[in-house]
């Protein structure tokens, strides 16, 4: 998809939400395993069917799907061809946070953007430029390179400075700009602190953001917006337990559609606000 | 494994060899696709039989299995569950190079240490505290912490140093042993770098490293073990193109052995050397 698309789609359906799919098989609602077989990729399905017309993305995050192992894989695959046959105007994010040396990168970049066919794939950038530079040799692809995360850790390194002030997520993102640009290039930039949004906004004025931490995390949507948000939206706002897991009875896709919806609206406004 | 028995089974073999499992379905001998339906497993199964009594690790990358699929995840489950049955005293790293917020950590954890009972998985540092720590509440398992990788990328972001001529990785080292000790934590050190080998170790004087980039990657084996070594080895370093594409003929496995041999006849003499 082209940032051209996204940003079309963004328009189009008044939400720059994105929702993440950790599905976890301890949380999902009880009734889902006496009423079918394969109870987490139903679970999917009726979340995806709920909230499709309420955001612009999806993000999986692998770990919940390899956590149960090939069978989990197999839902993951399932639930991404489910989206790309039925919503296709989705944009999906593996949030895989891979990151390896050039050959090995090569092959995870092969591993997303050819068989498992997603849009973007969220990169870990210790390992420098030929770590990540792989991921960006397919026409259309993305890499989302996490720059400031949303976690507690995330002030153990992230934050470190050099003498002259600049810190290690500043440095990711001015370095990262010499492998990729505002069409292939994302970042990820935690919600929890949205002041700092402006800064970064300085550094990469024209790049989508995906801010992770809105919602069960805490942070501020209109906080975010007003920091971050640029001509062409240039946010991506992730949501996943708030939506997913909203109520675990049988009304959980109703409950997940009416939360999905709220931030969707409080988007719109957002938008409008922006003069988008 | 502890870290008792790793260094008996180092004493006993007379080798601290880890061989990588970078198996690519590209680059296997042609003659086994056919004389199998499995030719992947069969060529894994093959260079294990060929090397277990000259190693005392294996290391498969997860990208090189991830990149075919499902049928890749598999192959690399029953090349797991082969060692496991047939050569218990081998130390299973995961190189899967993982990291991500505490409950999604969690997550990985569980994948790598539960099913598919693996001692190690390679975690990267850029997430901090919460992304490492789920990994190294399992008794008897280990984190293999990226600090200094073996690749160009290293110098990107590595090497930063703050106002006090501290490098991140060297700040990876000092904080990450808040996290963990030298029984359950060892860290990757690339070994283009052997002379900063003798700096790590001040930092880190009991911990294992894992040293990849000898061979192929040109590291020297010496150097490497005259600035790394301690009192109970401390080291494991990584063949992976060196020994099993050694040969790609029919004779693909005695050559495998062949160069582990030369290798671990090295690792020899320099245990030696130490008194070890």
């Amino acid at each position: 998809m082209t940032r051209e698309e996204l940003f079309a789609n963004i328009q189009r359906k008044r939400s720059f939400l994105c929702v993440g799919l950790d599905t976890d098989v301890n949380k999902i609602p009880e009734h889902l395993f006496d009423e079918s077989n394969d109870p987490i990729f139903e679970f999917n399905k009726a979340i995806i069917d709920a909230t499709a017309d309420l955001c612009v993305a999806y993000k999986p995050n692998l770990a919940f799907y390899e956590s149960i192992g090939m069978a989990g894989m197999d839902i993951l695959e399932r639930t991404i061809e489910y989206i790309r046959g039925k919503y296709p105007d989705q944009f999906i994010i593996a949030d895989a946070k891979r990151g390896d040396i050039g050959n090995t990168s090569t092959m995870y970049a092969r591993a997303f953007f050819g068989d498992m066919n997603v849009d973007s794939v969220t990169v870990a950038p210790y390992m420098g430029e030929d770590s990540v530079k792989p991921f960006l040799g397919y026409e259309g692809k993305w890499v989302t390179l996490l720059a400031l995360t949303s976690n507690k850790g995330a002030f153990d390194f992230q934050f470190m400075e050099d003498a002259n002030g600049e810190r290690l997520f500043e440095k990711v993102l001015k370095k990262s700009k010499e492998w990729g640009d505002e069409n292939n290039m994302m970042y990820v930039v935690g919600a929890t602190k949205a002041e700092m949004l402006a800064d970064i906004r300085k550094i990469v004025p024209n790049n989508f953001l995906l801010v992770p931490g809105v919602g069960a995390q805490g942070g501020s949507l209109s906080e975010v917006a007003h920091n971050g948000m640029n001509a062409q939206c240039g946010l991506l706002v992730n949501s996943s337990r708030a939506i997913i897991y909203a109520d675990s009875t049988t009304e959980y896709a109703t409950k997940a559609r009416e939360a999905a919806q709220k931030v969707q609206q409080e988007m719109d406004e957002l938008l409008k606000e922006k003069g988008l």
